[in-house]
Formats: C-alpha cells, structure tokens, sequence
C-alpha cells in the first residue's frame, strides 16, 4: 500500500509515493500555473501522478496500490476538500477533491501546509512520541499547526494554527490583513529585512550592507542573521529585538496551550543552533510558572519532503 | 451515587454534593483561613463535609454515597493532587490529596478554579453540548479554562490556560508576574479602574467620579460600565478601549485554537448583554478568516454555583 503526498507551493508542486515506512519511493515535481484554468492545474497534478507510476519507471508502483491521496496548500481548506482559501494560487472555494476524484478515484485530504508539515514532524520527525506539539513556520510569513492527542487540531471551524495574526502589540505594526500588530510583522524574515533596511538607512556602515553588496534590496533574513552572529552591532540589535518578539510568542503559545513541543521550522530556522539557542534563552522569562517543566522547543528534522510526507499522512488522519 | 465539590476561593469555601443531574442536594461553606497551617485547612474542608451529612440534616446523604471528591483552586495544580502555587491561599507544593484522603478515602481531583468552571459551562451550562471551548472569566485578574474533546485541556505540563499573562502589547503595561504587556492589564476588571482613575483625575466632572461619590478609591468596573452605558463621554473611552483590547484578545483565541464557543464569566461579564453586544461586534474584524463561520460568543450561564458543580464533574474527568 502507498499513499500519494502533494505539497502545493506557490512556485511548485512537489509530488511523491510514500510508503508504509513514510519513506519517498518515488518522486517527481511540476510547476506551479497559475495562468491556467483551475481544472487544467488539476489535470498536470493527475498527469504527473500517473507519469511517475509508468511501468518503465516504477514497475513495482500502480494505482492499485495506492490509498490515498493527501495534499498540503498555502492557505484554507475545510473538510469536504474545499480550498476555501489559497491567495498565492487564486483559489477561491475550488472543489480539489471533487475534481481531482473525476480522474483518480482515491480518498483525498486537503490540508493547510503548516498543519501537514506539523503532522509530518509528530509522526515521522523531531516530535515523533508526543501526543500534542505546535509547529511554527518561520518564512516569508509565519505559520502553525497544532497536534493535539497525535491528530491535526485545525479548529472546530478550520480557522485555527493562524499564529502569525495573532496580535502582539495592540495598535503595532499595520499588517497585510489590515490589522495592525500581528506576530508575522515581528517574528518573519519579512520583518527582519524591513528592520534591516531601516537601520541600515542610519548605520550604512554594518556589516548587514556589506554582506548585501550595498544594496538594501538585496537584504535577506539569512544575512542579518549571518551579521549578527559576526558581531555586527546593528545586525546585533535587529536580531535581539527578533528574539524577544519570538519568544514572546512562543510564551504565548505555552501559557495558553501549553503543548508537549514547540517545534521550529521555515527558512528562518536554517540558522540552527544559533537561533535555538538564543530562542531557548528567552522564552522562560515570559512563561509564567517557569518553575515548573514546560515544552521543549526543538528545530524541525525533516527536510523539504516534509510537505510531501505529511501530506500522504492526511489519509490516516482526516480532519 | 453523589459527588463532593468545593470552590475554594480567597476569602470562603463552598461546598456542595451533587447528585447524577448535576443538581447541588446540600450545599455549606466556610471561611477561607490562611491564618492556620495547611493540615488544619484539610480538617477544616472534611468538618464541613461530615457536617453536611449529619443525619438530622439530609438523612439520605452518607458517606458511602460519595463517588468522589473535586476541589477547584485559585492557582495550579498537578494530577498528583499536589496544589503547586496558589498565592492567595499561601499554598505551595501542598498535598492536598493525601491529605485530605488521610480523612475522607475517595478519589480526589484538583483543578484550577477557571478550568473547572470551563467544565461546568460544557457539561450543564451554555456550552454543553459542544466539544471545545474556552472559558474566559473577565475578575480582578483573567483566567481561562479550554475544553477540548468535552474534556479540560490544562497542556502537557499543566501550565496551560494562562490567558491573562499572554502578552498583548510588547513592551506594554507592567504585570504583577514582572513582564509587560498582559492581557490582564487591559481586559480585567482592575484594567478598567486604572484606565477610569487615570481619566478621572483629568475628567473630574465624569459621571464616573458623581457614581463613586466623588472618591476615586470606590471606582470599581461596574461604576465604569454603567457611566458608559448612560453616556458619560469619559467612560465610553474607556470602556471602547477595554472592548478593543478584549476583541482582540478573543481573536487570537479564535485565530490560535478556534473552539466551538467562547464563554465569558467572571464579574465583568455581569454587564451582561451590553458587554456582549460591544463584544461580538468588536471581535470579527480583528479574525483574519472573518468570512467564515467561527466560535459563538456567550455569556455564562452558571450562577456561582458552577465551582461546585464543576468542582464534582472532575471526578469523571480527571485531567
């Protein structure tokens, strides 16, 4: 028995066969169109699926094999596999199940990405053993996704994980959404580039502009914190003030649900140790009974085939 | 078969046995004593109970009708029993189970005082019949209690609930716990007495000030919500401002967890439908998937007997 994982991004769709082991036994990828109708993007997704099972390629894989098919999107989908929600894509309450069972006639599970990255860590990576954990995604915007009692808890409406707009400083920061004050305008790379650029505007002698060949437009997460960790005092500064909002948020996380694990994942978490280290130094000033034994906070393990992994999951775990 | 509930609070203890309606049958209290060693405080609680049942007073009430024994308390405690921290009481690390089974051997249940009222909503109040909740009780300070699967969801370590200390303003207000910003210090009945004598001071022919007769000490929220609701401009500021921080406090619930409902309780919410009216007006806006259905918002329903009630339901809900 197999099960198919699609990790639909805004610029790709990684696609994979997954064992009973969770391993990949096959792998392929096709781009992301938006420029074509929703049906013919459903069409390349059943095309690439049946082009990875031909005979000449895997002789071992056929559709009978497969069980399910699950998939991860950047945005929201509720339970009848609707995507009620995904910006990056244009869609808006598209029927994937619906159209995509016209082709291959398989259970199928949509789920927002950050909740099946999240299934994909409790089960098959660094939360694997715990019954509860919340993932955080630290990119370009700042997702979640909760396990509670080892399943995906996406709320009883679908609406919940969305850490990222939850305020953290009343009247702060105007956000995309039109709120003001949300956690992904202090804790995202976003948020570190836009502190960079204005700092660098009164500090053009950091190292951050340097590293950036002098060019603020080309700042990215990876540099202010590359700076940081050189020293740089201006990269010092944005990076403090980053971890204090983090941790912050992270605190609140723990004094609300209080899960067994907090893990750490997005591009922002590829500064390894050095991040962990800095978040695990914070967070406890912030827990109120931090006497007592609270959450281990962890980087995530899997790699970007945690999308794919987590996705084939959705078909033991619907929601 | 009946059941033994206490709501042990900061200045009395009620305690109530109730039946398998969830109907309290008898019902005593005394008074809170922080004057005499914890073991005599036990004693205390087990006079009260045996008193409850004298013959004379409720023949049909004996001991050996007592399934179990729960306790709700101010501060946090383990599934050991053992009350951890609860500063009104002067109670640390206390044994309370032992203790108390030492006198009266029944199955023992501590909670947290807003979980076990969280409880009672769920099981006989507004939000039975739904499987996930969050109780918010809006009183001196801010507790909460989440309801997941029609149980209490403490966390994985027991800390959970803590909604009053999640931070809602970076470098905010500064917290009696030593951090700045909690949701405590904007959405709690104390909140609105800062804000109200802040404003008065410069206000002096507020309506507030006439309801208080004149002296700032008797400014109590009540006082503020009734000078809003008559018109009085400086109250209506004040209680705008505690509205918008409670909104959003409720939206990150939402966003975060998104339960089936959210209760409000607490002495704060005996303003009752003019607080809630304010209140689900105020919260969509700040839900950033507002064009979907999400949690109902309520009041409670419970009189002051849900630290009884809920306080008995522990025993078929050990957490």
């Amino acid at each position: 028995m197999i099960r198919i994982g699609m990790d639909i991004g805004g610029t790709g769709i990684q696609i994979g066969a997954v064992d009973e082991q969770n391993q990949i036994i096959a792998k392929t990828s096709i781009p992301t169109r938006t420029d074509i109708p929703f049906q013919d993007q459903v069409d390349q997704m059943v095309s690439a699926i049946l082009g990875m099972m031909q005979p000449e390629l895997n002789p071992l894989l056929t559709l009978d094999q497969v069980a399910s098919v699950g998939a991860g999107i950047p945005g929201l989908a509720n339970n009848q596999g609707i995507v009620i929600k995904c910006t990056n894509l244009g869609w808006n309450y598209a029927p994937l199940r619906e159209e995509f069972q016209k082709k291959i006639d398989k259970p199928f599970y949509v789920e927002n990405d950050a909740n099946v990255a999240a299934l994909a860590e409790s089960v098959a990576g660094v939360s694997s053993g715990t019954s509860s954990s919340v993932f955080i995604t630290l990119g370009t915007g700042i997702g979640s996704g909760i396990i509670i009692g080892g399943r995906i808890w996406s709320g009883a409406h679908g609406i919940g994980g969305e850490l990222g707009h939850m305020i953290l400083e009343l009247d702060g920061v105007p956000c995309t959404c039109g709120n003001r004050g949300c956690v992904e305008r202090y804790c995202s790379a976003t948020a570190i580039i836009r502190m960079a650029r204005e700092q660098v505007s009164v500090h053009p002698d950091s190292l951050i502009l340097r590293l950036a060949e002098q060019d603020p437009l080309k700042i990215n997460a990876k540099i202010v914190i590359d700076a940081a960790r050189e020293g740089d005092p201006t990269a010092e500064k944005i990076y403090r003030r980053f971890i204090a909002c983090l941790a912050q948020t992270i605190a609140n996380v723990i004094n609300f649900l209080d899960p067994e694990m907090i893990v750490l994942g997005g591009g922002v978490s590829k500064a390894g140790d050095y991040l962990l280290s800095s978040v695990r130094e914070a967070v406890p000033q912030y827990v109120i009974f931090n006497d007592q034994p609270m959450p281990h906070i962890e980087l995530a393990t899997l790699s970007s085939d945690a999308g794919i992994i987590g996705a084939a999951m959705l078909s033991s775990d619907p929601d």
